[in-house]
C-alpha cells in the first residue's frame, strides 16, 4: 500500500477520532471525505463482519437534502425508478442517470416526508448534478448537504446492538425502511440498511457534535458482544455482489447493463431525465451486463485499475472488482462482460497484473 | 502518514507508470484520480522545484469540454468574470459560483475556438453542475470530460526543456496563452501557466497512449538539466499564495472573500449565475477574506482540518494551509480572517493540534 497524504480537502468526519483510536489502518478518499478500509487486515475484518458486529464511519455518504414543494417531482426527476409508491418511511435504492441514461451516481433516496428528502450519495459530487437541474428548472425547492454523517452497524448482532443503545422499537423497522429514535434527546433517523449483505441499521447521524457520544455509547453497549471497528469490506462486497461507482460501474453504463434494469421504470417514471435513451435501452437490452467472475488459481493482487477479460484475442469484457474469499476458495470478482460470453459457465481469460486467469462467469453471486 | 487502499475508483493515469518509477512517496486524490504529493521530501521537492526543472502528472485536473454553438453562451453563464474580451488561444482562470455566489470550482478555461473550451478543474465534480446547467435550459452544447490529461513543466528551467521537445515556437508562449505543438504527428496544446510560482507550461495531453512516450521524451531531453519528477509542492503554493479548492475555500466561500473579487464582472457577464449574490457582495464587500499569516515557532504540524484562528476568546478565522517554509524560516500559511483582523501586522493566536501559537496576518504572500 501507498501513502495518503492528509490535508482538510480530503474531509475528517465526527468520529475520525473513534477511528484513530480503534487503530485503522488504511484509508480511501471516497466524496471529498476519509473511508476506512483496514482495521485488523482485510480478511480478519471480514472473518468478524459475518460473526458479530461492526461499527462503521461512512460519513463519506454524504446527504443530499431536497426541501420544498417542488422536492417530490424534482426526486422523480432524477431517477428512471418510478416513485409514485414511495411513502415518509421508506428508503429507495434509485439509479441517478444523466439524459443520455448514463449513470451518474447509484444512491439510497430517503423520504423523510412528503416534501423533504435526503439523498444518501455514492462517491460523485451529485449535488452538483441536482443543483445544476434545480437551477435551470427553476424548481421550487431547497438542495443542500445538510450536516448529516451516517453511521452503520453491521453484522449478525447489529439489531441487539443498535436496540441496546436505541431501544426494543428498532427491531420492528422493516428492511429498507427507517424510524425516527431518540439519542441524548435528539431525534435521528435509524433505518435497516447498509453496504453489506450481513444486515444491519444505518444511523444518519444529524450534528457533528453528537458523533463521537454515539460512537462511543455503541461501543459500550456492545462490549460483551465483541463489537469492534469496521468498514465496507473489500471481499464481503464482493461476495455479495454490492456493486461499486467508480469501479465497477461509471457514466458510461446504463443502469441496465449494472442489472439495474428493474429500478427503470421508464414508462410511469413521468420526468425523468434520461427517459427517451432508457426507454430505448430497455426495448433494445444491454450488450454487456455486471457479472459475478471466479477467477482461478492463487490468490490475485490488488486491483487498481480494469483488467481484460478475453476470449482468444477478443476482449470481452472487464474485472473491476476482485478479492480472495476465505469462505468460498476461490478469486470472487465483479466483471463488465459482452453479450457473447455473459452466460453462466462460460469460460473466459482474465489479464491480471501477474499474468492470464482462467476463470468462469457465473449465475449468481456467492452470499 | 496513513496508508491509501488502491482501487479503480481512484483512477490510475497515462503517466502513472512513470510516476511509480520515479519513486513517489505519497498521494492524495484529487477528482477521483491519484496525484503524487512527494517524491523525495517535499523539502527536497520545494528546493529542487525552485532550481530546476520537474515534470507533474497533474492528470486530475480533468477537462469539461464545451462544444457547439451554445458553448460561448454557457462558458459566460458559468462565471461573473467577463469573458468577452477572451481569444482562441487564451487561458482564463474562472471562479464558478452556484445561484447564491458560493464557489463551486475555481479552474482555468481554456478557449480552444469560438465555440470549443476546455475548463481544467479543481477538485470538485463540475462536471455535473455544467451538465445539469445545460439540461435545464436546454443549451445547444455538448458536454463531457474528454481523454486529455495535463502534463506541468515546472521550475526555472521549464522553458528550455519543453523547448527542446516541442521546438523553440514555445519560447514565445505568452503567459497564460497557448500554443498548439506537435508531439510524435500529434497537435497538442501547450500552455505557459501552472500551479507554482516558478514558471512553466501545461501540456494538455490529448489521447492517453502518447502519455508515456512524452513523460519519456521530456525525461531524456533535460537528463543534463537536472530534470526530476516533481508535483504541486506544499510550502512553495503557499508562498506564492496558490489557493487550493477545498483546503483553503468551498462552496460556502464568495470569491470576494478568496480575494478574487478582480475576477467578478457582475455588472458586464450578462447571463451569469450567482449574479444577484454577488452584486450585494460586491457593493457591501466581504466580510471575511483569505490572507498570508506567518505563524510562530517551530514546524508545525500537517494541518488535516481547519485551525482556529483567535482573538481572546473570539474566533475570527480559520487557518487552512499551513507548512513550514525554509526559505523565510517560518511556517507560512493561508487562512480565512475576519474584517475586524485581517488588516496587515495584527497579532492573533492560531489553535495549532500540538498547542496555541502567535501568529501574525501579513500584507502579501513572500512569492
Amino acid at each position: 500500500m501507498v501513502a495518503l497524504s492528509l490535508s482538510r480537502r480530503l474531509r475528517r468526519t465526527p468520529f475520525s477520532e473513534g477511528v484513530e483510536a480503534a487503530g485503522v489502518k488504511a484509508y480511501t478518499v471516497y466524496n471529498h471525505m476519509l473511508l476506512p478500509t483496514v482495521f485488523r487486515t482485510v480478511e480478519e475484518d471480514y472473518r468478524h463482519l459475518k460473526e458479530a458486529v461492526q461499527v462503521w464511519d461512512v460519513s463519506c455518504e454524504r446527504q443530499v437534502e431536497l426541501r420544498g414543494p417542488d422536492a417530490g417531482r424534482l426526486m422523480q426527476m432524477l431517477t428512471p425508478r418510478d416513485l409514485r409508491g414511495m411513502l415518509p418511511g421508506q428508503c429507495y435504492y434509485v439509479p441517478i442517470v444523466d439524459e443520455t441514461g448514463g449513470m451518474l451516481n447509484d444512491p439510497v433516496a430517503v423520504k423523510l416526508s412528503e416534501d423533504r428528502f435526503w439523498i444518501s450519495i455514492a462517491d460523485s459530487d451529485l449535488l452538483y448534478w441536482v443543483k445544476g437541474i434545480v437551477q435551470g428548472y427553476r424548481l421550487d425547492v431547497l438542495v443542500d448537504e445538510p450536516d448529516v454523517s451516517p453511521l452503520a452497524v453491521q453484522g449478525p448482532k447489529a439489531e441487539d446492538l443498535v436496540a441496546a443503545v436505541f431501544g426494543e422499537g428498532v427491531r420492528s423497522v422493516r428492511f429498507f425502511r427507517f424510524g425516527v429514535f431518540q439519542f441524548q434527546g435528539r431525534d435521528l433517523v435509524v433505518a435497516r440498511s447498509g453496504f453489506s449483505k450481513q444486515g444491519g441499521f444505518e444511523i444518519y447521524v444529524e450534528g457533528s457534535d453528537i458523533g463521537m457520544p454515539l460512537w462511543n455509547a455503541l461501543f459500550e453497549a456492545g462490549a460483551a458482544m465483541d463489537v469492534h471497528a469496521g468498514c465496507p469490506n473489500l471481499i464481503e462486497r464482493i461476495e455479495g455482489g454490492l456493486l461499486s461507482y467508480g469501479n465497477d460501474m461509471t457514466d458510461d453504463n446504463t443502469p441496465h447493463e449494472c442489472g439495474l434494469g428493474r429500478f427503470c421504470n421508464t414508462q410511469t417514471a413521468i420526468g425523468c431525465m434520461g427517459r427517451d435513451a432508457l426507454l430505448r435501452v430497455a426495448k433494445e437490452g444491454p450488450v454487456q451486463q455486471i457479472r459475478p467472475i471466479a477467477i482461478d488459481g492463487a490468490p490475485v493482487p490488488p486491483c487498481d485499475g480494469w483488467w481484460k477479460i478475453k476470449a482468444g484475442k477478443r476482449v470481452v469484457g472487464r474485472v473491476s472488482s476482485v478479492a480472495w474469499s476465505p469462505d468460498y476458495n476461490t478469486n470472487v470478482a465483479i466483471g463488465m462482460v459482452r453479450m457473447t460470453h455473459w452466460d453462466p459457465g462460460t469460460t473466459v481469460v482474465v489479464e491480471a497484473p501477474d499474468g492470464l486467469r482462467e476463470a468462469e462467469v457465473l449465475e449468481s453471486f456467492w452470499h
